[in-house]
């Protein structure tokens, strides 16, 4: 008999995301059309930009070898001054104007391992740490597994409530507001919601972080992974641009979403007291992403190749989204009590159905969608079940990201097929007219 | 005035390396020769190579998006199933035998990314992980960060004394044995001794986990990061050889010193139950490391330019060794009271200076070696500070892998000139006579 394996706490804190046996049920069934994983479209990854960048850098006999020896734990020093620097000018300001420079940057294997680091930084078991309701699944499990205590504030089109926020803070009591040490928001087409913040909920979200730092100070996580996949309306400034200090804001961006999650690099641009100590945790983690895609992204930067395929993706995608909303409304005719949110960017749909309808693993409609062929993600995922209300479970979020044009259509109309069949909704005939 | 940041209880563990500052001299000292940084030869970087693969990986209508598309947290299956495979030649036995298969292992961010991950899904505040005396000095960071208690096993030129691990097993009190979690050997051409485990010492060590492992078990964390860099003698197998149901023993290897840093891809070989604890944690750090880097790697296993470059760095790195151990030879006679330990494989030449020679920071060996425009790694470094001993002063970890061999030549002189200077050996001639 083998003597048991003792695991540490926070091993034992640490759970499957709940979306790994969907995730499962795709790959096991290729006629599934998923609209659950949240990848990226396939077509338009950018394979002959990256050969031309790979042979640029390593037929280059000084920067090959660079490329492929270590890097350093913070990353590339001009790829970091670059990163700040064009932060900067999509807000519109000097990075000095932020007292910003290339030392307040970090690379990162995605923006995934600035959540964890950042989270891994500030916050021990039993400190408290606000996300919005709904918010980015993947992160629920990074703070369960830090054993931290969580309250959720609503989320509209307009992103976060600061209003329900305040009010929160206001709620608090005294040994709480001690507890708080950050607020997570996904600002610009949210993963699950699509919904960007609008510019009176960033000021207002920051005088509130500023207002109620007083004791010790309250972070803002700012996870700004899709704001280059913006493909109508105006682009906001950060919330980093509101922080003229460089105290409060931790933002984050990917390089997965706009180009290509092979690479697995992200970044952060912290406040100066934070850099030291998420360097010497990385220091321990890796030290160091692969220095070899920082070469290759530093090279597809400054040659133009980046904005260039930044530019073709978002046409890819505004068409992408365009189909599904425009399948969306053709399948669920007004009348069928089935709402959503438009995004002006990113990569998903939020859809709400009836109250009654229940979208969950345990409920009618998920299982009549498998057996029509259409995955999503049930809503009830992207809330914290510590969240004190009741979680919604008439929701669902669908990704426009990895199915073609075709599988889209194909894949709302099987999802509004499993809809009418699951409800008493009159429009049954959609699904019976095909 | 600012609010005050509150940092993690494991972020105020979590210390700068001591190593840092001479790697700053180094890089602020471009004449100065440095033996200290553990790099490798940026000459023989395989740039041509991986030039090769990426255009073979990218120019490849499928491979190329895939390889660009997000990957799974364990990695890439082929690349694994290759990896479990070519471990299991290398020990000359069938993975079955070892009840090993692609499921078993992980692909990671360098093998630091697995020491990490498996000190945080084992290890608590105040339990036990024995290490060598010396060991890798950068692992001591990550246990110190645990917030972990250390023993330390003295090493010598067979590796870890595996009767001292005996005797110091028998000293612990029963509290002590239920907190002991872990083993941490670096098993081949250790860093910093350059020592490799000897087969008896390999089979006592398996024996005594075992035998320990009664209430829970103690597992081993094999390192063998230059297990590949070989330049005499015979290969000897894994400690996870020894381990045939795949119960006690995590190995870990690296591809930063066989292939090249750049890439950052290591891997680890798990007990079954550790597999998903670590695949969790890993989800919440970064979800999988670098797709691409593992496509590459793949190609240049399969092509066979892996194992070519392996043997051309070997006959490289060999003739580097025996560079440094015939300066030191030339220049620290048998009279002087300096000795080594030859290395077979591996980047470091540990050297012992007489007792009463501080090697440390605050001696006057290191200030006279900086003036002399050389930089070697203080032995005391490479000791836990927690060990009840007395830290030994008086060595230093030498590396040969970055330097040059004209380098490596005048880095030992300049070494034995600041040597000469500050001991009344009489040998005083040796840098007197250049």
């Amino acid at each position: 008999m083998r003597s048991p394996l003792y695991l540490s706490q926070k091993s034992r804190r640490t759970h499957d995301q709940p979306i790994s046996y969907f995730m499962q049920q795709a790959v096991e069934n290729p006629n599934l059309i998923s609209l659950a994983a949240g990848l990226v479209d396939a077509e338009s990854l950018p394979a002959e930009e990256v050969a031309q960048a790979a042979e640029a850098v390593l037929r280059d006999p000084v920067r090959g070898k660079t490329a492929l020896q270590y890097g350093t734990t913070q990353g590339l020093a001009p790829l970091r001054d670059l990163l700040v620097r064009r932060l900067a000018e999509a807000d519109g300001i000097e990075p000095t104007a932020l007292r910003l420079s290339a030392d307040d940057c970090i690379i990162t294997t995605g923006s995934q391992q600035v959540l964890y680091l950042v989270s891994e930084a500030l916050l021990d078991p039993g400190d408290i740490v606000i996300t919005g309701a709904p918010s980015y699944f993947v992160y629920h499990g990074t703070l369960k597994s830090m054993g931290v205590r969580t309250y959720a504030v609503p989320c509209d089109a307009d992103g976060m409530d600061t209003h329900a926020l305040a009010a929160l803070l206001r709620r608090l009591n005294r040994r709480e507001l001690a507890r708080l040490r950050l607020i997570y928001v996904v600002d610009y087409f949210d993963n699950p919601t699509g919904s960007t913040l609008s510019l009176p909920r960033r000021e207002h979200l920051m005088e509130l972080v500023r207002r109620y730092s007083q004791e010790h100070r309250i972070l803002v996580l700012e996870d700004s992974a899709y704001r280059e996949l913006r493909y109508d309306g105006p682009d906001l400034p950060s919330l980093k641009s509101f922080d003229p200090d460089n105290e409060f804001v931790v933002l984050t961006q990917t390089f997965s979403k706009p180009l290509a999650p092979g690479f697995r690099i992200g970044y952060a641009v912290v406040p100066g007291e934070l850099r030291d100590p998420l360097l010497r945790l990385k220091g321990n983690h890796d030290f160091g992403s692969s220095n070899f895609s920082q070469h290759l992204l530093l090279h597809l930067l400054t040659s133009g190749a980046y904005d260039r395929h930044v530019e073709r993706l978002r046409d890819v995608y505004r068409r992408k989204r365009d189909v599904i909303l425009a399948a969306l409304k053709e399948h669920f005719p007004a009348d069928c009590g089935v709402t959503w949110l438009r995004p002006n960017g990113g990569l998903y749909v939020w859809v709400s159905f009836p109250h009654e309808v229940d979208t969950g693993p345990q409920g009618r409609l998920l299982q009549a969608a498998l057996e029509a062929g259409v995955l999503y993600v049930p809503g009830a995922f992207c809330y914290l079940d510590d969240l004190a209300e009741r979680v919604p479970s008439h929701e669902a979020r669908l990704c426009y990201g990895v199915a073609s044009e075709a599988a889209l259509r194909e894949g709302v109309r099987r999802l509004a097929s499993a809809y009418h069949q699951v409800t008493a909704c009159p429009e049954l005939t959609v699904s019976a007219s095909r």
